[in-house]
């Protein structure tokens, strides 16, 4: 496989907002697995001639934006064909519409269903006996066209996607009733990834709230999004989110199923979340997060903890659990859970119940106690050909956060691990972004294949569209530092490419080569706003009277020739002639004076 | 010694501004040695009850605020008593004014000394032949007043301070010129400080500016601040700086220097800087760093990096021995800095003028080598019983973070190490804050005494006062993770606290607690802006319809009392009736609702 990239005619992607000239040197470009023709999207972004001339080649790097779409129509469904080629799955009826699926408010109940404008796909289910997923044809030695698109985009031999996804050891969410998917692979030889929690209220009027939300989230670089909406339009929410995904979209279907039962978690019954799952499989969910971790036995586990469950479908199954007096549900009809997914490829998502809420509770016996039973369940999955991967925590402090991974990866047989920051300290709240951050890039580092991101208001309140972005930021941060300690092949590509840039002065390349170019090139015009200071060969930190920098490219110009310590030696050796050079030549690194003072 | 906590009569702190509830529960109060009678104060968070009425006690935390003062007059010098009681040091003319120690304008020069309300200290330095450092006397075995304030402020036996202090391993940076401040110590066997550089453009408006700037840095908690200042009026604007400070002040004096020589570096001689360090001893400069590692023949080594010479002074210094082909002066002259220094009690804290700005460039031949020059400079400065910490990186991928400060306690025989971040990946400009965090936290779990702010405008302007509180919390975050990470004693109540409150729904206190109470507070009333939420029994996150921590509250009332397995086991044994009980209790979490959505 050679990859050939198509760099004539890139498309501009409407859904990125063209507000600075930093953003203006993004495009959509794509690359072409030249095997099989799949073309895969990658944002390009074109660079500035270094001083002196030498051109510089556009860097593409990893796309979650996708193409962009209109809300009310939603994106095409490019992955049909795919699907329709393997012929063991086949459009049906689908499950009838029920009107407690929007909840329980008559008044706005479906009301966003009729402002749709796409199409209305008709779910697609295997046939009798058959077996979906990707881990199945995996398994079976088939290289579908989802693992060579993850190939591409993982710039890696196809076959290590196949191999890893039939170990168990990688996952591709791809629900067959998610055509409009791009392809992306959960694990840990594969780059590291985030996840962004949307979902808010639900009336008419916030649902393309919610999508724009979700396309803000992937176009600064969430891998998955999370719908986590309760009330009403529940259904027709989702709904709009999933038409309109470029990314796997996860859900947590006990919270549907507690809204159908009035928020009574005593009411809940197995026949209703059943319902609530197929109705959710059929609209294309990719993974769900299931608590059936939470065991009967290990619920008194968390009464002497300081923050006790913190988990909200933690607390709905032990609450239903010490209620009924009888095993979690989830835990007694798993196995029909795995019946259910291997018929969609929707993927687990084993969701820690008993995770600490505070660095106190970290590493406890209720946590671990449910990372063995989420490791049996894993197995059991993982007999139906259903990928899996394992929730985790939470709260914990820095020193202890490595033996999560360590663990979970031994118990679970290497199944993706999927954690909430975890945060190091309690005491920051309105920084738990930060807090977080720094758990999951040791974690990451570990071994820890997708990180859900936190925001600012995590403890606080609902995240608004900034925090959104300032949480996926942060957390490509993390997942960044964990590639580059990973030495994950070519991670410092752009590193490099911004690190030169700098050193170079080529600031809207800076800019443009940065997570965010909107802030970076705020921030700069903050102290030197006029346009002249962004091809300035110096910066506000020294100024233009005196500029580390320059005597750095002097320092170069003079001995960068040299390829050994040897040379270099011979050079200081003969450097009293050099400096007499030097200082007749100028010798200092004057530019015309400003009033920017310095810093260190 | 016992400590005694005088709880009655804490006094209200003029600096903070008491613009929020949060805010009004945290108030000075002072932890006594009984046996010195030395006052050390302590910031105390009044708490409220607990739900059922049971009192929790104020906590006191750490505080680095000091008593508040007024820009024009400065702080009491409350230490000058304990440097005269040693009677080994008097006052002296001090060196002349010089007009060029404020900068090259005649215009401004000197304007806002006359603006000066406070006392004029004459200066004091040793008596000719002693030496007046804290490692002198704890080399001779002395405890020191300065000794017994820090340990009542760590909450440590006074003898670990005094060997930490004798063996070089920790700094208590005290010059006897700047009478004002609190002393604190750097070590590892301490709590992890951090610093928070200022300075700025120099007109007399602004340096009220700048004072306000450091009390701001203090208020958040910085544990030192250095004054990187440089243009017009850097005399006067330090003078105010060092009065009115409560915590340690460093600089940079070749920055002064090359003021001196109106910005050309070859122009620099030993004399001119020399005269510029005895400027700043008089002044009361606690610690500075010196360049002394830059030797000629290491500038080549930089030659090939992606980012050469980053480090200000480094460039200075590199730039200097370029021109004039001659070894670095401050290395060749160290022996006198270090003899200077010993007669004031000025710390050096060794610049790394070739730490790597790039992740490609780290932990590189340069870098590694400059080090090992900075080892046998730490040697030759605790021959003079000088006090040294190291200055570290810098840019450097996570997973060779721990290597450069185990290298550098190894080479330096433990002498703190003060690094800058290190920062973890290079793409995000903007948001460095959050990625040298990551690399603080890091390189601070593995012994590093204190840690350089980064703001978020670093590479990009100059921090403004947002910017340089997000740098303190950010650096108390990583600071707060290592010191938990090394498990110190004690750094787990505040923690511990805030998730109590958090679980028994004390908001007031859940934000009183956290380290920027004012972001806390705001940032709940987003979302729930109402004063009854702030009382509320629910939160968000799941709103009033459930709520997992009624849940656990629910669970820790059936089983909390269990002081064992065993007990557990036999309670869930009996949970059927339980559940009974339980049903008929209620069995249900239900609050009226409130529109209040849901989150994970």
């Amino acid at each position: 496989m050679s990859n050939t990239i198509s760099e004539h005619n890139p498309v501009q992607n409407a859904a990125e907002p063209a507000e600075t000239q930093s953003l203006k040197s993004h495009s959509l470009a794509y690359v072409e697995d030249s095997d099989s023709g799949i073309r895969v999207p990658v944002t390009q972004i074109a660079l500035e001639p270094s001083p002196g001339g030498k051109q510089n080649a556009p860097l593409q790097v990893y796309r979650t934006a996708g193409p962009g779409s209109d809300p009310v129509v939603g994106l095409p469904a490019f992955r049909s064909a795919w699907i329709e080629e393997r012929a063991d799955t086949a459009n049906y009826a689908g499950r009838e519409r029920n009107l407690l699926d929007d909840g329980k408010s008559a008044l706005r109940r479906g009301k966003a269903s009729a402002e749709w404008k796409g199409s209305r796909p008709v779910p697609r289910r295997a046939l009798a006996g058959q077996r979906v997923t990707q881990m199945h044809y995996a398994r079976a030695g088939v290289i579908t066209p989802e693992m060579r698109f993850v190939a591409v985009r993982e710039n890696c031999d196809v076959e290590l996607v196949r191999s890893e996804v039939a170990a168990g050891r990688a996952i591709i969410p791809v629900n067959i009733n998610h055509p409009e998917s791009e392809p992306m692979i959960i694990g840990k030889a594969f780059l590291v990834k985030i996840n962004a929690n949307i979902g808010n209220s639900a009336v008419t009027s916030s649902i393309a709230e919610e999508v724009d939300k979700m396309q803000w989230a992937t176009q600064w670089g969430a891998d998955t999004v999370m719908d986590l909406s309760t009330g009403d339009d529940i259904h027709t929410t989702r709904e709009w989110l999933i038409r309109n995904s470029p990314v796997p979209i996860g859900t947590v279907p006990i919270y549907q199923a507690l809204e159908k039962v009035n928020g009574e978690a005593n009411d809940l019954t197995w026949e209703i979340f059943r319902d609530t799952v197929i109705e959710q499989c059929e609209q294309g969910v990719d993974y769900m997060t299931i608590h059936a971790g939470v065991l009967l036995r290990y619920v008194p586990l968390s009464a002497n903890r300081v923050t006790g469950i913190v988990s909200r479908g933690g607390a709905i199954m032990a609450g239903w659990c010490l209620a009924h007096h009888q095993e979690n549900f989830l835990y007694t009809h798993f196995d029909e859970l795995c019946e259910i997914f291997a018929q969609y490829d929707v993927a687990f998502s084993l969701g820690d119940g008993l995770r600490p809420g505070s660095i106190a509770d970290a590493n406890d016996a209720a946590q671990f106690a449910e990372l063995d039973t989420l490791a049996e369940l894993t197995a059991r999955a993982w007999d139906y050909d259903v990928q899996v991967m394992v929730e985790g925590p939470g709260h914990i402090p820095f020193h202890l956060v490595r033996e999560n991974v360590e663990r979970q990866q031994e118990l679970c047989k290497g199944a993706p691990f999927y954690t909430l920051g975890p945060l190091v300290t309690d005491i920051a709240p309105g920084y738990d972004h930060i807090t977080s951050a720094i758990g999951a890039t040791e974690i990451a580092r570990y071994g820890t294949a997708m990180l859900c991101y936190v925001t600012p208001k995590e403890h606080l309140g609902l995240p608004n569209k900034d925090d959104v972005k300032t949480g996926v930021i942060t957390y490509k941060i993390a997942a960044h530092a964990a590639d580059l300690a990973k030495g994950h092949p070519g991670a410092s590509e752009r590193d490099d490419a911004l690190s030169k840039a700098r050193f170079e002065f080529r600031w809207r390349d800076q800019f443009a080569l940065s997570l965010d170019p909107v802030t970076a090139e705020s921030f700069h015009d903050e102290t030197l706003p006029a346009e002249p200071a962004k091809t300035a060969h110096f910066c506000s930190m020294c100024g233009p009277k005196f500029c580390s920098m320059r005597i750095s490219q002097d320092i170069r110009d003079e001995y960068g020739s040299a390829d050994s310590q040897a040379a270099i030696a011979e050079m200081v050796g003969g450097m009293r002639e050099k400096s007499q050079e030097f200082l007749a030549s100028g010798g200092k690194v004057y530019l015309p004076e400003l009033e920017v003072p310095a810093r260190a």
